[in-house]
């Protein structure tokens, strides 16, 4: 494990991602990327009296799916990182509650899926573990009516406003393999720029993804050409803009190569989704789904993979808190 | 590191637990332990309007106390482990936003401490940091609101209730030192036997605090008569008698050197706390305060500490959900 500078980690055996998989809801299943995911649900409920009892199944059955993929005994994932964006993290421990693998609850809102990643590699790195397991999930349904206001009410959504993804993502980290490898780890900072529009996630987050953007530039010494593609979790089409220009004025160069999670899982034209896609599962079932086959096809060779999240809840922002946001980042290669 | 078993890993340079901190309320400060806590309140307040922002203050400060304790110029740590009770973790990411070290999310409810003593201490032996934080808080009015009523409701508690500690514990975990040294963890599996009683924490935890221990002295070959302690973090007296009685079903006698935070932080005949203390901050403070005391001044040498964690919230509760358990443990050496 090699530190380079501040806030990023290069290391020295590569964490291969052994595997992936990923189950989204039907409106997902309505959008560009469909072809994409393991399974695609077709309501919200999947035969469940909640949403939150759907979120916890969903999760649980992206889990089985990539183990299944992988071809690995259960047995042999030796930690499971996870977390969502549902209060104390219910979705994953009642999800993941008959997996019988040591736990490690995190979170980091929707930038949790590249955190575990982040932690996982590192384990696997140290020789705490050879296989273990990353995975997120979201839903439409619960983080509304969590977050904003329930569906029940109908408020509008204003245009800055996400569409929370429903869905799951789930990664293998592997000591062996043949790539697509993690190579560096880039942790982000809290960032807190005074945004305290609940409907703006996207101009919250996007301060956090250039600062954890630029310090990995910075750590490694690289130049945004050096990627084959950028690729943030859930900016939005709002808070995408702002991180082009932001990284513009400090001399970065981002437009060319760069693509958000959340532009990429809706159709703007036709889906109806303001800004575009959000939470966890947007950049878990994304990367879960058409990034890492990319990567497995050699379409793409170099990526850096950045979740945003934002660390908010709706008693902060009735007590006229901004919305502090984070991004994580890893460099994946083949 | 070198695994043993399925859920332990023996650290082949221990860990230091450079500096703790803790701050705690009113109540805790009319308790017996009030004299090892580096800072007591007079009121829940702190001169803040809201029980949340009085906990990120909590937060804020015991993390301001240890790294002037420490002596390490703030630069000097590389990572923060935080997390807490509310909604999203909000105490850590609003009392934290301006620490600008790189932040990794953790929720394990009550056992969120310890998990990131563990995760802390994988970082340090695998070389990706030489010091770093770890810390949680809980407040009682806040996670009142959170998980049962509102305190304004007057709710009568039942003697199997237990009372969240006010306040935060904080450690610094480092590459060199000269102790007391984190040796080995013991990661915890997601454990739910059914308990649906959110008045009744201790009975829903004390199976995951059984399946770690058991874990851990299955792993390491260890007896419980190793330990000069084993102390959980908030089964309080409920949970308490049920995990000695497990433990001796399963053939360990824990009784003579085993305690609970929760029991030690209040004074069962005077303070009117039920089953005792509980809460993020419980296994946080008494850990900070008393026990890290305990082991400089070598009144102990060998401590298990495992925290332990209900990864419930109040709609699991409304929807007839039972309470998953998790325990997280670390031995520490002198």
């Amino acid at each position: 494990m090699q530190k380079l500078g501040k806030q990023t980690l290069k290391l020295e055996h590569p964490v291969t991602i052994l595997e992936t998989a990923s189950i989204v809801g039907p409106k997902e299943a309505n959008g560009p990327l469909a072809k994409y995911f393991d399974q695609c649900l077709e309501d919200e409920f999947w035969g469940e009296s909640t949403w939150e009892k759907a979120e916890s199944k969903i999760i649980k059955e992206t889990v089985n799916i990539v183990i299944g993929k992988s071809k690995l005994p259960q047995d042999k994932l030796e930690y499971c990182f996870a977390g969502d964006l549902l209060n104390q993290c219910i979705s994953s421990s009642f999800g993941l509650r008959e997996l019988n693998i040591p736990f490690y609850g995190i979170f980091g809102a929707c930038s949790t899926f590249v955190e575990g990643m982040g932690l996982g590699a590192v384990f696997i790195e140290s020789g705490a573990a050879e296989n273990l397991l990353c995975c997120t999930s979201s839903h439409f349904c619960s983080a509304e009516k969590q977050f904003r206001f329930p569906l029940e009410l109908g408020n509008q959504r204003p245009p800055s406003s996400q569409w929370t993804v429903t869905g799951s993502g789930s990664a293998i980290l592997s000591k062996s393999g043949t790539g697509p490898y993690i190579t560096h780890i880039t942790t982000g900072k809290i960032v807190d720029m005074g945004i305290k529009d609940a409907n703006n996630m996207g101009a919250a987050m996007a301060p956090a993804a250039l600062d954890t953007l630029i310090s990995h530039f910075k750590d490694t010494g690289r130049k945004p050409s050096y990627y084959d593609a950028i690729i943030t979790g859930d900016l939005g089409y709002v808070g995408k803009e702002i991180l082009i220009e932001m990284a513009e004025t400090k001399g970065y160069q981002i437009k060319s190569n760069y693509n958000d999670c959340g532009v990429m899982i809706f159709d703007k034209a036709t889906q109806d989704t303001h800004s575009g896609g959000s939470g966890c599962a947007c950049i878990g079932t994304v990367f879960s789904g058409y990034w890492y086959q990319q990567l497995k096809e050699r379409k793409y060779k170099k990526i850096l993979l950045m979740a945003t999240g934002a660390l908010t809840n709706s008693t902060t922002a009735q007590q006229g808190e901004s919305i502090p946001g984070i991004a994580h980042a890893v460099s994946i290669e083949v």
